[in-house]
């Protein structure tokens, strides 16, 4: 588990083998099981989580039981819920295991020592931050300009091996259109090709 | 109009009247008449900009001519396309004037000065960052999971004083509904009142 976070940084970032040693020093590890939670709406998020294996996905439920899918982490990517874990407050979404997952993951006073110590690895962390922010800008454009069709054609181009991981409801659930209609577009992609 | 944004910053920092001044003096100032652009799609985004007065909005149009407004930035809030500023590439909304409106605006190069030179307000910065998350994630998730009616019930509630402000049209493109449910949902709650 370690060694492939290791390859990850040494792969995204310049850290030295020393800071590298001592990031992995902080990290704890966990296994969840399919349908697990990390946490759920109303509960703090108290750690800075990365996956190794697996693949999360954070979302809230409506009062009609209806389920909307914020965000899908796959392995080597970093999830949390930003608001719940700077300010310590009850988090407004819940983050659970779509299939067997591994993580890393790190205490908030460990994960800011770290980033005070090593200010490599805080650029490191505020690049990641920053590549949250664009991708949540052009998600809500698409939310609000796309059709159903260009939301799950652009769904399949930006997460190709994703098809084959979650299922449908998910999916619709993550585009904000209904399984009926997901179900529509995808017969009428498949009579296309 | 500096009057103003100091004002602003007493309220809202604690930084010392030397920073406050040395803030303002990097500070430009401009005024845009309605409809003016502040830059479009495929320029690139030089500036942080504070809103002194009136009101900005932040949108893309679709193929179909079809505007989509991912933000309004009123008077004492700040705006930019944060991808493009950092990484001075093509933007891909565009920024244009609401209604007549005042902004301090400041060159990338001067602003980092200030971000260095002042930890407090590199500090202040990082918060109004993390707040933009916040809101974004939100505004993602109501966009996935209201109905037209909850949707526009909470833009009154967020924002109280822009219905009379902005024409509905914007109000619809800003919640990713047609102009014509937005106005059955409106004549619908005109009904009930």
């Amino acid at each position: 588990m370690h060694i492939q976070f290791e390859s990850y940084l040494r792969t995204n970032t310049n850290l030295p083998p020393e800071a590298i040693s001592q990031i992995i020093s902080f990290a704890l590890l966990r296994s969840l099981r399919r349908n697990e939670y990390l946490f759920s709406t109303g509960e703090i998020c108290r750690h800075k989580v990365f996956v190794v294996s697996g693949m999360l996905r954070t979302f809230n439920t409506s009062a009609d039981g209806g389920e909307h899918i914020l965000q899908f982490s796959a392995e080597n990517s970093w999830t949390l819920d930003p608001e719940s874990y700077d300010r310590q407050i009850p988090s407004l979404v819940s983050i659970a295991a779509v299939e067997p997952t591994t993580i890393l993951y790190w205490q908030k006073a460990d994960f800011n020592v770290l980033l005070t110590e090593i200010p490599q690895f805080k650029s490191f962390a505020d690049q990641i931050i920053s590549r949250n922010i664009y991708y949540s800008r052009q998600r809500i454009l698409k939310a609000l300009s796309n059709t159903a069709e260009e939301k799950y054609e652009d769904f399949v181009k930006e997460f190709p091996g994703y098809l084959l991981r979650l299922p449908l409801r998910m999916i619709a659930a993550y585009l904000g259109i209904s399984l009926k209609t997901l179900t529509r577009v995808r017969h009428a992609q498949l009579q296309r090709y």
